[in-house]
């Protein structure tokens, strides 16, 4: 019997033993030996659980542990989850983990810790919960790099934006997502994009090989989309969604989260709800897309097991961990400066709109419907905000 | 330098230089080493090609080179890739393929000589083409079963339905096909569903570990499929695919593939032209999806070339390479009886019509719109093809 530590009984934490015990047989024939929790790292106790009896105080226990293979961490958060992952890896052990905000800030670190030490560093489950979507740049992708990927990787801001198409303000669906608890009482790490751009940072160092300073990654929420703004992207021929972006160009490689028009034939607009779904493209696989649920208890625990499973199997030591350079501020090219499509609405007359405009894209479409909208095809957006500082600008993603 | 043959230089065999050449260097930083065409195994020549002087004659050249670890075979048909591949792996070298039939005839044999041998056999491109499909039932989902996949994995068919939207007849899109070279001048592998039969038989075994009897697997094709069909699936409120299916119940496995209604908030009812798409039920993770280009030379090719970086890399030597039981006909649940949903269309008055079919499923709901049409929940298609043996019955997707 393999024996594993769980770091945080938490939402997450709680699921793995369930899945172990549900996966049970697969997970046998996986690894070749079934598999044990021996010790949860908890502050709290749980008497209630069948488990109650394994959980310590110490990482020292887990450290000392040689029979501790694999550590599950699903505490969130960057401290002390940076120490004990540290540790552990220093211990020779692999650590697997849901945790983004560790992963975007240390995962190089952390990933040279697992490899000076012989183990592994997974985190399928930091990016689309339960889609299998990093261990394919590990394995599937390993004969081609990524040159771009472009997603919806937030499901409390999908269900909102969805839940606003049909005409309700941005406060009304917030409150009724926090009280269905797809969002938290205090939203802002969702709703001000803060953790798409976390899951766009390490979606980046995936594909790029270089983990970006936060402060280079743009990133706008969606507290400033209003009704109008989803009728715009009706008449512009899509939907408003939440997109995290990546591109390795021969500029350089940038990284962006914001509110953009999903074109209704792009395979990314019918994702509703709390869905996510990620978007890659690849020189010569092309286009290929990942769907499925972005969260929750049992699809983000099972992807920690697959990655459990991968350590325990011995089928992670063979892979080769991924490089993520981690780069100083100034080092990608601004996301705000690509050249995009946009969605634009002034209060100006339309005529002295669209004459202003020409200067600034290599078409401008005026839309039908009343007041002084335009699609524009390859413009920049600091340049248009600077001719129309007043004007409504949304990008249209390609 | 690893050397490696390509058994076949046709399209897809002739597209693996290229992406070879083209992704040289990630496949360097994967691998640990470039890798480099040493033979070529066909019976024609190819004066024009950079590659023409590494034609060969004998499938011996290469058993008896022991620098050769891998071989990408890409002739197609059963023989003599079927005796090519036995004697490869017998010689202790790695296959990996994009053959289809051989994978869904002979798989179960195949792997089994691998795993004595100590190689690999891997065929990633045998279904989806480039989309990364098979790799995660090797490693991904290595701690859940899956319990059910459903795909459009034929993009002929998908070309020729999507189009037939439009109100087109199925002969007149059929043409349109052959003439952009998406469809075959003898069509049938595609529109009766055969080449969908050969892909759903490799994802039941990938599920179930059960490589089903060719005559246990249910296949029809699009033939039939009338402008009246595609109309109806319009008021059932879905859209007209070829859908191949399996499902691992209760009862035991089954497959099949068939013309299907996709309801419209399902997935699977965006994918249009030539793309594929499968969508995959687990018991914890819940349902995912994956989308992208199903066939065509470059997608095909790079995904061998990932099955060969797995090999050369070493990581395929660490995986669990997938048990393919083969089983005799009879083994499986017959996909016909599967309950249900379903759209119905009969010449009979309609209140005589819905009170035969009141008799045959869960609840009957009638179509507006003039003609004798319903949508029944929760039906047995035989028995309603019993009750009403003129009527059109189409499978609704779930």
């Amino acid at each position: 019997m393999k024996q594993i530590a769980i770091l945080g009984f938490g939402i997450v934490g709680g699921g793995i033993p369930t899945v172990l015990t549900e996966s049970a047989e697969q997970i046998r024939r996986t690894v070749g030996d079934g598999v044990d929790v021996k010790y949860i790292l908890d502050l709290r106790d749980f008497p209630d659980s069948p488990y109650g009896d394994r959980v310590i105080r110490s990482i020292d226990t887990i450290l000392a542990d040689p029979e501790i293979e694999a550590v599950c961490e699903a505490m969130g958060g960057l401290r002390p989850a940076y120490e004990f992952t540290a540790a552990c890896l220093k211990a020779g052990k692999s650590v697997v983990t849901s945790n983004k905000e560790l992963v975007s800030e240390k995962g190089g670190e952390l990933l040279a810790l697992a490899r000076e030490n012989g183990g592994a560093y997974l985190f399928e489950g930091s990016v689309g919960g339960g889609i299998p979507l990093i261990r394919p740049f590990l394995t599937s992708f390993a004969g081609e790099r990524v040159k771009e990927a472009a997603g919806i990787v937030n499901g409390t801001t999908n269900y909102i934006l969805t839940a606003m198409q049909s005409g309700r303000s941005f406060e009304d669906t917030l409150r009724e997502a926090q009280a269905l608890g797809y969002a938290e009482r205090e939203p802002s790490a969702d709703v001000d994009g803060i953790d798409a751009k976390r899951k766009i940072m390490i979606l980046t160092s995936l594909c790029s090989g270089i983990l970006p300073d936060a402060a280079d990654v743009y990133a706008e929420g969606i507290r400033d989309v209003t009704v109008s703004d989803m009728e715009g992207a009706k008449k512009a021929g899509g939907t408003l969604r939440l997109i995290a972006k990546t591109v390795t160009g021969e500029r350089g490689v940038s990284a962006g989260v914001c509110p953009m028009i999903v074109p209704a034939a792009h395979p990314l607009s019918g994702v509703n709800g709390v869905y996510n779904a990620v978007s890659l493209t690849l020189p010569a696989t092309g286009d290929i897309l990942y769907y499925g649920r972005g969260a929750g208890r049992l699809p983000t625990a099972a992807a920690l097991v697959s990655d459990l499973c991968a350590v325990l199997s011995g089928a992670a030591g063979a892979e080769r961990l991924p490089d993520f350079e981690k780069k100083p501020a100034g080092t990608l090219v601004p996301f705000e400066s690509l050249p995009t499509d946009a969605y634009v609405r002034t209060g100006l007359p339309s005529a002295e709109a669209e004459e202003i405009l020409a200067a600034a894209a290599d078409s401008v479409e005026r839309l039908d419907g009343g007041g002084s909208e335009f699609v524009l095809r390859g413009c920049s957006v600091p340049q248009v905000k600077g001719l129309l500082p007043d004007a409504r600008i949304i990008r249209i993603l390609r």
